[in-house]
């Protein structure tokens, strides 16, 4: 099957934009070693999108226009780039003789690679390139995307299609490998974990020398592009793979195994990235079986790594899956913060604690896992959720880089005022070095990667937002929105219109005021407002008669707790918590008075109501492009559209007749609830 | 590993019964071909249960006492037995000489095969041998098991281990195989489906050469105890094995293709018993996507089938799963009659229809099908559940014997008066020959057969009242004590307690009133109130502030009006219909008063109360038998009993709060409620 290349594909450009830019990239002078992935990227691009055949040297030229590339110490001139982050790339414009030269240079063979991109997307977006004067750092240094992806091909909580890297126990390595790696290097990724979290009897085996000869084929691709391989490894793997009767992190056979294990590895993958590790989580084996903390496992495997300068990747992911419905004191909120504020500072130097953004598990609105202000010696990583498990899985639109942009935003006040999350995962307050953002991919094999065609803005946005989480995030759309659609006024402003309101509106049509968790068990699509309440999961909203929601203030659970100041103090108070957030934090009856004057029985029915005409609208807003976007892009787009309408109103219909059957509070204003 | 053979356990009886019964099983004349089943049966009791070695003659002896077998017509006197049915057999004690002589004789091997069987019970009941006169045949013409087994060797709602007919897509025969036939035919089962109705693609293959081979095998054992295979097929099989573009009944192709199947299986098992089908019903393919009806379906199958005399069990479980909960008129319960009734007198003499006892599906509590009081011109099997899908998943005791005996007992009023489901399915009231009563199978390849060791009587209840549905029930379960645990007084009275109230009590702490459903959505195991409250299966309750239930009566759904008099009269008026169904026929107020005088919600709560509390007394019961039951089963079976007990009180509080947290009325009794 043929695949698209999502905003890869390199469109001729216009006639106009042709003449402007065409000269530029007929010449390209080569100092030193420079990556043939970026000679290849340059070369494709001249002739796809500017007709043009790139021709390559090794010496200055005498053309009036030229590129030339080579690492910062090729270059006979000095540049003042000498501060750039291994990563850091130059972009500029110079003269050189009588010739205006476009020079990208950088210290890695990575920041060649990023440059290329970024100067082949300048172009795209029709910017000026006769006075380029960029010099660019990657803000984060770990910018990760984490595959939930099975060895038979099956991709846990994937909804696009199978696994592109398994396939029937076997690795898979040929051309969309590459075009992979070529995707994700053009928006900044440098990490890749290959493998589900949840690590099974099969998967077990990716770190035996049958699989190694593989993955190490893989690794060789990623590499080319500034990627990293990492694994996912299952704790107990001394115990299943190695013949020992213990895992326990202090026992010294357990980490002789991993020594050798990683030393092995090593043999096959010399940049190998390291281990993701979801240890004590959801029936996952960790330390607490041998009584030992999540700072004593984390630190024995990163002892093991740390010759080869490889990580390990911790995630706070720790809740009792057992809980009891009738247990009122448990709260699940609470348990990342419980369990890893007190390992504050035990953790190694190449341990990163990966959280997810808020404390429960990626629900369409959460408020900011407190964690994040609670860790100062810890280096931390963001788990964010690309693929939409809970937010539609791919067949609602469900733009979330506005979402990502208030978690990075929010203060969490750890340092004082501007304590902000991405200053938190940067490394910038707490001066930590190792700091990150961690996706979870949505990629799979079908032709448009991503199921939704317009998921592929989800993977857009989080590897623009990983480079630089201080980007705009009306910039970052249209940006993706013309290098995938092309300049078309009414595209743009169609499809920007459908992406920065989607989010919302799958919330109002779903579980607004932070409520959550009313869907479907197992899969977790579809409305179904107390598949949870009695279950083990510790998700409960525990609607009665007259109110709904968990008192997780100080006066309940003491989850606010967990926060700083002033966070504490507002969301504990129901008069200024976030209405967004009310349900989270607060148990209300159904009358409560929004500040709006709205009781809250009504505004959840108008939210309803809105949520599902917002998708009407984002309907016609999309046929209104008919004719303008390829057309077999706009029909499978439409029909997702379709279905989403009809989910969104199989959601606002349930909702509301679950709260009008709790309450017998009709609609003031006398829409169709069913009774 | 090895088996239990339930209630084939031969053990040592009492000196005093060994004295008692041993002179008549020291020898056995066998007059004409008698089948060696019968002579290795009554050996292997003689020597295990007596002690004493079973000599073989094939003459009349000398003996004082002696056993005669011999075919009806290998006998050289009358024995007035010639109305007999084929499958019966005649048990007497004559005086011939100076002898007594029991005779065991009838017109069949199959015949022999359960006298040898009765006569067996009866010494291990200790009855009288001296002058037995036992003419008996079996009232109901099939009496089948259906396995839900699958080629991998799971089994769909299995709850006792994998399947005993198949592993990693192999047949499985071996010794286990005859004992299960043993089992059986000690129960009078003639007739089992190998396979899961729901056949998927693997199992399409059963129907050719490389399986049939294997089947074939498997036929050979079930033979010799009276037992034919059938299998479940696919009604698309045409097109997946045949390479047909179409399945359609009335395509000649199609009619052909499935004519020389039949005579292809034929070949291989000259008595194979026929075919069971789902079709058009939970996505799986029949007639209805060709245009055609069930009967031009199922007599299409039954052409092919019928010069071997072979059968068509036509499954009459039809339904639109795929139901908008927002359609209000659309009744789940409907739809059987509505699929069935207007095809009555269309289907062919060897098609059956197999009708599940209840209109919806198998629940704890549901009125009894009002199809079987429809069809007049149709023959009908009535379908039960032996396995515990609903009723516990032999993780909790249920004993359904004496639920199946109110369904035999039900009288449908179909010819006037008396016209019971047992009547129906014997074919007495409207002539038909071939009914039968159908219990799909509680058995997987657990030590003990059933998971719990308990669930062993279901089995052994289903075969003797498929055989005899006029047997008394208590007799039933007295008779399947004393043959599994002997004779001791304490644990007859104690277990058949247990035994007699288990349904009951399951019901009252589950979905007491006929509400059902109330389950975990897929597995179906506990409680979750609204778990299929918003789905697409057709099962809600509607429960609101003040009222729950369908109104099913003619000013509802009108589903009482496929009810004959005086039913339909009796189930409309809430205050006739059987307060045990109160809730699957109308929709009341939480504070609508029952005859007790209690309001529904209070009887809701004491029925809840009460069912834990009835299993905390089958604890009891059954730890008082510790030392008088094997220890190992008395251990299983407790650690099932306090399984049961603490998911009781699991489905307890989960329903107690649904419905406190659904009106706000508290328990006048003050008992914990969890908020």
């Amino acid at each position: 099957m043929g695949y698209s290349m999502c905003w890869l594909e390199y469109e001729k450009l216009s006639k106009k934009e042709v003449e402007r830019y065409s000269e530029w990239f007929e010449s390209l002078a080569m100092l030193g070693d420079v990556p043939k992935e970026v000679v290849e990227e340059l070369k494709k691009f001249a002739r796809e999108s500017l007709g043009v055949q790139l021709r390559t040297f090794t010496r200055f030229l005498k053309k009036k226009r030229y590129i030339l590339v080579g690492l910062l110490n090729s270059l006979p001139f000095d540049l003042d780039a000498s501060e750039q982050k291994p990563e850091g790339f130059v972009l500029k414009t110079l003269k050189v003789g009588n010739s205006s030269v476009i020079v990208l240079t950088g210290k890695t063979r990575a920041s060649l690679v990023y440059g290329t991109y970024e100067l082949i997307k300048r172009v795209r977006l029709g910017e000026d390139l006769e006075s380029l004067d960029v010099l660019e750092n990657p803000k984060v240094r770990f910018r990760m995307l984490n595959h939930w992806d099975n060895l038979d091909g099956s991709v846990e909580r994937g909804y696009a299609g199978n696994s592109i890297f398994f396939k029937e126990n076997e690795v898979i390595v040929n051309e969309r490998t590459k075009d992979y790696a070529r995707l994700l290097a053009s928006i900044g990724i440098n990490g890749v974990v290959l493998n589900n979290v949840n690590v099974k009897k099969k998967e077990l085996h990716l770190l035996e020398p049958a699989y190694l000869e593989k993955l190490k084929k893989l690794a060789d691709v990623f590499r080319r592009y500034g990627i990293r391989v990492f694994l996912s490894v299952n704790f107990a793997s001394p115990m299943h793979l190695g013949g020992l009767e213990t895992a326990d992190p202090l026992d010294k056979r357990v980490f002789e195994w991993w020594k050798k294990k990683v030393e092995e590895i090593y043999d096959y993958i010399p940049d190998f990235g390291g281990f993701l590790v979801k240890a004590d989580s959801e029936f996952n084996p960790g330390p607490h079986m041998f009584g030992r903390t999540h700072a004593e496992g984390a630190n024995m495997l990163a002892r093991a790594l740390a010759p080869f300068e490889g990580y390990v990747i911790w995630r706070a992911f720790v809740y009792n899956c057992m809980q009891d419905w009738r247990d009122y004191k448990t709260d699940r909120a609470k348990a990342a913060y419980e369990n890893f504020k007190p390992l504050d500072g035990q953790f190694d130097e190449n341990v990163i604690v990966q959280i997810k953004y808020g404390p429960m598990d990626f629900q369409v609105r959460e408020p900011v896992s407190p964690l994040f202000g609670a860790l100062e010696r810890t280096n931390q990583m963001l788990e964010l959720q690309i693929t939409q498990e809970y937010t539609g899985q791919q067949i609602h639109l469900c733009y979330l880089g506005t979402l990502w942009k208030e978690i990075l935003d929010f203060d969490t006040f750890a340092k004082g005022r501007g304590s902000f999350v991405k200053r938190i995962v940067d490394g910038t307050i707490f001066g930590m070095e190792n700091g990150g953002i961690a996706g979870v991919s949505n990629v799979g094999d079908s032709e448009n990667w991503t199921g939704h065609d317009l998921a592929q803005a989800n993977l857009y946005t989080f590897g623009r937002l990983a480079w630089n989480p201080d980007e705009e995030i009306e910039k970052v759309v249209k940006e993706w929105i013309v290098l995938t659609f092309g300049k078309k006024e009414k595209v743009l402003e169609n499809v920007s219109y459908m992406l920065l309101k989607s989010h919302r509106a799958y919330e109002k049509y779903t579980t607004p005021f932070g409520l959550g968790w009313m869907v479907n068990p197992g899969h977790h699509y579809g409305p179904n407002p107390e598949g949870y309440e009695y279950s083990r999961w510790g998700t409960y909203h525990r609607a009665n008669w007259e109110a709904i929601g968990v008192d997780r203030t100080s006066r309940g659970t003491g989850f606010t707790l967990q926060y700083r100041s002033p966070w504490r103090e507002i969301f504990d108070d129901v008069n200024t918590c976030p209405e967004d957030l009310i349900l989270f934090f607060h148990r209300l009856p159904y009358t409560f008075k929004l500040k709006s004057g709205k009781t809250l029985i009504q505004a959840m029915y108008d939210l309803h109501f809105e949520g599902v005409e917002e998708v009407e609208d984002f309907l016609r807003k999309w046929e209104e492009l008919e004719g303008l976007i390829d057309q077999r892009v706009h029909e499978r787009v439409r029909e997702r559209l379709r279905m989403q309408l009809e989910h969104a109103k199989e959601w606002r219909d349930v909702i509301n007749t679950y709260f009008f059957r709790r309450t017998g509070i009709p609609d003031e204003k006398g829409r169709r609830i069913y009774p």
